[in-house]
């Protein structure tokens, strides 16, 4: 049987062994890999998108593994299939911090109706998004009906899982200081949904979170989004619920709002019209993460690179009369691939 | 006598019209201008680069016209010699807002010390930029010591002006709203210093807004920088003052902490260290655009761009593999230039 067959055949372990296989396959950076990969993909692609993508992101410590644990648990409890992807950046520097240690997440691990994955290892953030984007669709053709993808805040890791999933979810700590990190990274104008976790220790701290989290998404919808002013059934209000991972409590609630927002967004066409713009940005930013590299291997502009800088450092050459120069170098290079 | 000698040579009317004359050549999208413009740049250089760029933003409405001229009458009172340029990325679509009208400047622009020069009205931020930062090389050349660049809040024109200047400051109003709105966009966590204009309106409210942001600048200073949180006199701690552009009240105070900064920064070596950050991250954004510009242009991708796009939209190719069969088709034509 071929791989596509098995990945979109029946539940088992064949269909893992070929999972595991083509997602190993994606990650490699052989140029005849990568030719099959692509192969693969577009055999796979009328088999997928047919999940709940659902982004989870937040600090070290505020107790993603737990959560997730938690609900996917929940979730293959009432009938789910359930595949655990993630995006960590900083994994190849650390030796796989999310998800690299399968036991965190000890019990969902080991059900077969789970698929976890950890991030791909190496190299930059939009080639780790890239892999964890692939993955995500060889576990939809695989009938998994739930992709949950976990980031922790390295860089710009939740813009890229936000830029992946239909629904965003932030995991907060209740305690302030938090909060104003994430305004000013502009990652709680992302969250169409934030959980404050570990809300059993100290309810009156997230209490005060809550409401503070709830005014500064209201602000943003004000100013962001006109039409969030308007108490319109269809369309989304970004909530904020409190919850305790640990105790599995809160887990019901929160997936009620998932099923919510997703039921809204599908009524007001917002779900298929957000997919359709997540691929053609994700088309673009490979494109331009493209050209970055023929640039920088293209011989031309190599053969200068070193000394057109260091003018440009010396102040004897325009950055901009320097950027011209290369351009030309690189489009008069016509090996440079 | 030729334009660059012109232009570094006495001031007076000859050398204003050799400045115009340049600028004008700079901002020329024809090539032999283009060639022409790139030559003069190199000329002038060694004359450029002893200039202080101040950076002044701050939405419409808060007054940055009137304090721009008050702080150009202060300073050519002591014997500088004042331009002042724009970056405003809507002046092609709203005809010109900003600087657009000299006579919003009335008495400066009046001034032979003083060189007022609209927005470069064509184009992207980035093509913007450019031309405002080359003309500021003109100023530089011709003798002007400080370089006030100014810009509205849109887009992400603050961040170029922050970009392109040795010190940030950014204008706000006695008001909370505001201030949210600057948090959200990273604005604030670029400036250097911020004032508060028409403090004397409403001294109650320009006090808790003072004390607010002053709050929110120590905030991001412990988060992302920890050498600001000793209190080390060689390192700039952003300021907030309060200020009225219109009573020219504040003008003295302001310019004393500019200079302050300044003695700072280049004590600490700052000063010279931002400057060649700032020409080289220049130099990779010129490239990254004209990258992106050849691609665009590439017969052999726009022969297939459009049914690609389709094709991912649709679903049925994925986007990074898209991705690659136009970067193929790119780097596999000779004659994309």
């Amino acid at each position: 049987m071929s791989a596509a067959a098995l990945i979109t055949g029946q539940p088992g372990p064949a269909q893992r062994r070929a999972m595991a296989k083509a997602i190993t396959l994606l990650e490699s950076t052989r140029l005849d890999h990568r030719e099959q990969a692509d192969a693969l993909l577009t055999e796979l692609l009328p088999h997928a998108g047919r999940s709940l993508r659902l982004g989870i992101s937040g600090v070290p410590g505020v107790g993603k593994s737990t959560f997730i644990e938690a609900l996917g648990l929940f979730l293959i409890a009432r009938g789910h299939r359930v595949a655990v992807l993630a995006v960590d950046p900083s994994s190849s520097v650390s030796g796989g911090s999310i998800l690299g240690d399968k036991t965190r997440m000890e019990r969902l691990s080991m059900d077969e109706r789970a698929y976890i994955r950890p991030s791909p290892s190496s190299g930059t953030l939009g080639g780790v998004a890239e892999k964890t984007r692939e993955a995500l669709l060889v576990c939809e053709a695989a009938g998994y009906d739930i992709v949950i993808i976990e980031t922790v805040g390295v860089g710009q890791s939740e813009i890229a899982v936000a830029g992946m999933t239909d629904m965003y979810c932030l995991l907060q700590l209740p305690n302030a200081g938090d909060d104003l990190q994430a305004i000013k990274k502009g990652v709680m104008e992302l969250a169409d949904l934030v959980l404050i976790n570990k809300a059993d220790l100290d309810r009156a701290a997230a209490t005060r979170a809550q409401a503070q989290i709830a005014s500064s998404l209201r602000l943003y919808g004000l100013h962001g989004h006109p039409e969030h002013a308007h108490h319109d059934k269809s369309i989304w209000h970004p909530q904020v619920m409190p919850l305790s991972a640990l105790k599995a409590d809160g887990i019901e609630a929160f997936w009620g709002q998932v099923e919510r927002f997703r039921e809204i967004q599908q009524a007001n066409g917002r779900f298929a019209a957000k997919r359709q713009q997540q691929a053609q940005a994700w088309m673009w930013e490979r494109i331009h993460a493209g050209l970055r590299e023929q640039f920088s291997q293209a011989p031309a502009v190599r053969a200068i690179l070193a000394e057109t800088t260091a003018q440009v450092l010396r102040g004897t050459l325009a950055a901009s009369t320097a950027a011209r120069l290369l351009l030309h170098k690189f489009s008069g290079d016509e090996h440079h691939a």
